[in-house]
């Protein structure tokens, strides 16, 4: 071995395949994510109660059925159209409390600041807190603050924690989905993965999409009077309408058949993902959500929703079917059938 | 005006002074910390539950009594002499809940992920989180992942939250402070922060600093069945023992005397403090604690404590005065008097 290259030997690092190695679409909510879980995280930490992977937990404190949720946000700028990081962290952690029919009361959040974030932009983010939280219904009990150095963080991230009493027995919960059951969306798909892919890329379109951020507990509490017949509520965050709908899929065992000409999709929308060359149904809708619904209670859930304005253009959008076990099928305007499989990568990193 | 000063005026950005910009030290838990709160997070967030910055908020869901409490770590090294950023995520939290006398029962736990952190490094710190629950009795029972590009974040930071349920009232809490109670500190103090300042510095002493980060929860168990005597309690981390103490003073209105002759620090921590410039009193001590604990208590309490591993060289440091009220004030060696301060800067970032 000459010396140059024992030398080479010495300063170069022992080489890491990208295998080894945390990739954006480990954080994609799709095919990776859930191998993570799989792989890392249910191994070491796994229990009955975190196995579900539902958008929260169900646990006893005492004598109360309480409802557990936490995320962090992230997103990408922190200031978009029709909101900020701190809305859509309240809105976030509300809606999955929600989305198993528990009645949002307390949040927990902690803030990981940079050195060097305009303390204006704190306030506004702070006062768009406090403005989610009255609407929700919730109040902010506890907080923390850390600050990193310059270049150790982007600006700012919110990682909001939300507790909920669960007053319905049986909760919703993606194992309940049954064969028969229909899949009604509250409304149009991907206006706030859209809202922020457009500010990330400065698109010019004619009108601005705007994120449709927004907390869902309302929609669901009238939709809960519908009865236990409500089996599964998802909203659509990070993956959009074909990962939720991949998860309740694979955790109940049974297959989802969706007719492509009765999505609603904004016709700015389909327009901003053609340009990007997304689509829509992987693209995050923060203010939207599935339910799974027994088909004798489909006229009573639809009036329910179409009652609340976020629910107005509610509509069913598929069924609950035995065939294709743990998978979702599109059945396309041309009468061909695909499978909407689970994200492989990433393709809109840091949405929420 | 020139075509040159035209131009500089349109292309420099308007000027931002440094107080309307995050600095470190408003992550410091000293007064630039307070004064975040204060004049941003309180105005927007407040409410009489958040009010009372405690270590944990304590309140009601259903018919049962809970504490709640966040805490983002950011700390760096990840991996450091003594424990890792999981470790301490887990310890810290139980803590919080256990100064309010609380059963810690439940985490939830977030992880922001740089693109490129080894999945190694990954699993390590999950197997690690796994053995400090185990440790200290709690479930982790909801969970969240988002990773950001490269650049956008040291490795990973955690955000854990911790849900106990109450069964001591009156909970300690540092508005019950009384004049006449007894400072008792469980153990030496900056073993944590002077550990990772060690790693940080690549320090090389004789022999190597190790962080205490521990669980808490049984040291108190056993302290509050001395009963309700115990008025107050508080873990020692970011701002250290000063910090702790001149919270507390200010919440009750009291003033706290300490007794610089008895306050334990090792020999090591003490020579490494004078190396690097540092104040081993506003040192981060995670694994340890401060009681103030009413005077004819005093003895059973100190029975309590060292008859736990973590408490063993427990000792009473000081006492609760009625002079200078909100102060904390240290009798030197030599008979003198200095007020300890809150932390005006940022001695140790990122130290948790």
């Amino acid at each position: 071995m000459s010396d140059y290259s024992a030398n080479m030997a010495l300063s170069c690092p022992v080489p890491v395949g990208v295998s080894d190695l945390i990739r954006l679409g480990h954080g994609s909510g799709g095919k990776l994510t859930a191998q993570l879980i799989e792989t890392v995280f249910l191994p070491e930490l796994g229990n009955e109660v975190l196995n579900q992977l539902d958008d929260a937990a169900l646990v006893s404190a005492g004598s109360t059925r309480l409802a557990v949720t936490t995320d962090a946000y992230v997103v990408n700028p922190i200031f978009f159209p029709g909101g900020d990081i701190g809305k859509l962290a309240v809105h976030g952690t509300v809606n999955d409390l929600s989305m198993r029919g528990a009645k949002p009361l307390y949040l927990a959040a902690s803030f990981i600041l940079e050195e060097g974030l305009r303390l204006a932009d704190l306030k506004r983010i702070v006062k768009s807190m406090r403005e989610a939280c009255l609407e929700s219904g919730v109040i902010l009990i506890a907080g923390d603050t850390k600050v990193v150095n310059r270049g150790a963080a982007d600006k700012i991230f919110i990682t909001t924690t939300g507790i909920g009493v669960v007053e319905v027995d049986p909760a919703p919960s993606a194992v309940r989905a049954e064969v028969g059951d229909v899949v009604i969306a509250s409304g149009d798909l991907g206006l706030h993965g859209m809202a922020i892919m457009c500010a990330r890329e400065a698109l010019e379109l004619d009108t601005r999409i705007e994120s449709d951020t927004a907390s869902l507990h309302n929609l669901v509490a009238g939709l809960l009077t519908v009865g236990s017949s409500v089996h599964c509520l998802r909203d659509l965050t990070r993956g959009g309408l074909s990962s939720a709908l991949n998860e309740i899929a694979v955790t109940s065992g049974t297959g989802i058949e969706l007719d492509e000409s009765v999505i609603p999709i904004h016709p700015e929308v389909q327009a901003a993902c053609e340009i990007l060359g997304l689509d829509p149904l992987y693209v995050a809708s923060e203010g939207r959500l599935v339910a799974i619904v027994a088909p004798d209670h489909q006229g009573s859930a639809l009036e329910q929703m179409r009652s609340n304005p976020l629910g107005r253009c509610a509509t069913v959008i598929g069924r609950v079917v035995p065939s294709h076990s743990g998978r979702v099928v599109l059945k396309s305007r041309i009468g061909g059938h695909r499978i909407l499989d689970k994200l492989s990568g990433e393709q809109l990193p840091r949405i929420c």
